[in-house]
């Protein structure tokens, strides 16, 4: 299966952006979404805050599936965040990037491909091939990783009192959702910023903007 | 995406048979798994009567998002229709050919390559590589497909007082409905009966149970 991708950027009329952010539980995303949401409002911006699973029309249903569904097969579970997903790019995403908005969304494609396909041993390849179904090619102009050692990670996890099934799965998995962003962020350095979530928020941030910022001037 | 694809029959333990039953709306689908599962029984047979979509554990749930759903983006459909197959096939049609239960299922893979792929216009080919990767290669042993030509079937449908979503789309989408499940067929007529749809159902089922009693045979 393969499909044509595009940055929003190459989308014709206005200039929006389209940044995701990604990493596990615990790593500062909303946080880090919220502080750049700000710094371009401050600019006038039009920006649009969202998330993946739920922000889409058909989320609650889908994310209410996914809560009640008992043991969910793990392929109906991928398909289930595809739907929500491809509702999200239709309804969401791509009506704010064509308006020229900003959009942030915690959490995208490349968490489907860590913790479906390398964490649940579905495989990268083809839960990437139904992101690209599902987002008919969609990529973010930048992607944010915010990386963390496991130690520190489940720590803050634990210190939150946020404990789902996901964070019920042994460490190494943990482990390996975290190599396998990072490998996707090395594969296309062009579109990822991979910062080190160890430090404090606003240090992070600044990194962040200055990131943004540069897409923004391309 | 390329994924392994298998018939039921060579999966190693007793000997299920998977059989789906496809077509256009008004062409008999339900009446002809109906006679087959009587026929079937009366030898003594485990007979499982199932349909896609729906009869998974998730299905009421996918229903009600498809139907509530407003005008709901067609990939997320095509995604919710497989996340539902792949639930059904995991937790109904596998447990039961894993048992040595006969599986009739009323719509399967090819009903979303023909509606969705053809009819909606998102690829024959995408739609059935996620088919394959929601059953994990999960052929039928058999597909019959019952063929009616488009005027006939339309006017079934109308003397049911069966108009859905579906029903009220042109007729050269169900023309092209149709053509592509008679092509499918055609492209693997070992492991599929066309049967004219038009003539009595005790002789269809008389046709199917024949076919039926050959791949038992094998």
């Amino acid at each position: 299966m393969h499909g044509r991708t595009h940055r929003s950027r190459a989308v014709s009329g206005p200039r929006g952006l389209f940044v995701a952010f990604e990493g596990g539980d615990g790593v500062g995303k909303t946080t880090q979404q919220a502080l750049l949401a700000d710094y371009l409002r401050a600019q006038g911006r039009d920006v649009v805050v969202t998330r993946e699973p739920g922000d889409s029309r058909i989320g609650p249903q889908v994310r209410a599936i996914v809560l009640d569904g008992g043991e969910l097969d793990a392929r109906a579970e991928a398909l289930l965040f595809a739907a929500d997903r491809a509702d999200h790019v239709a309804h969401v995403v791509r009506p704010a990037l064509a308006r020229g908005a900003v959009v942030l969304v915690d959490r995208y494609v490349d968490s489907s491909v860590t913790y479906q396909g390398e964490g649940r041993g579905l495989g990268r390849e083809q839960i990437a091939a139904i992101s690209t179904f599902a987002t008919q090619g969609l990529l973010p102009d930048l992607t944010v990783v915010l990386d963390l050692d496991e130690a520190a990670r489940a720590e803050r996890v634990r210190r939150q009192g946020y404990v789902d099934r996901i964070e019920r799965e042994p460490d190494h998995l943990h482990e390996r959702v975290r190599r396998a962003f990072l490998e996707l962020a090395a594969a296309a350095p062009d579109r990822y910023l991979v910062v080190d979530a160890a430090r404090p928020a606003e240090e992070i941030a600044a990194e962040i903007a200055v990131a943004v910022e540069k897409v923004l001037r391309t």
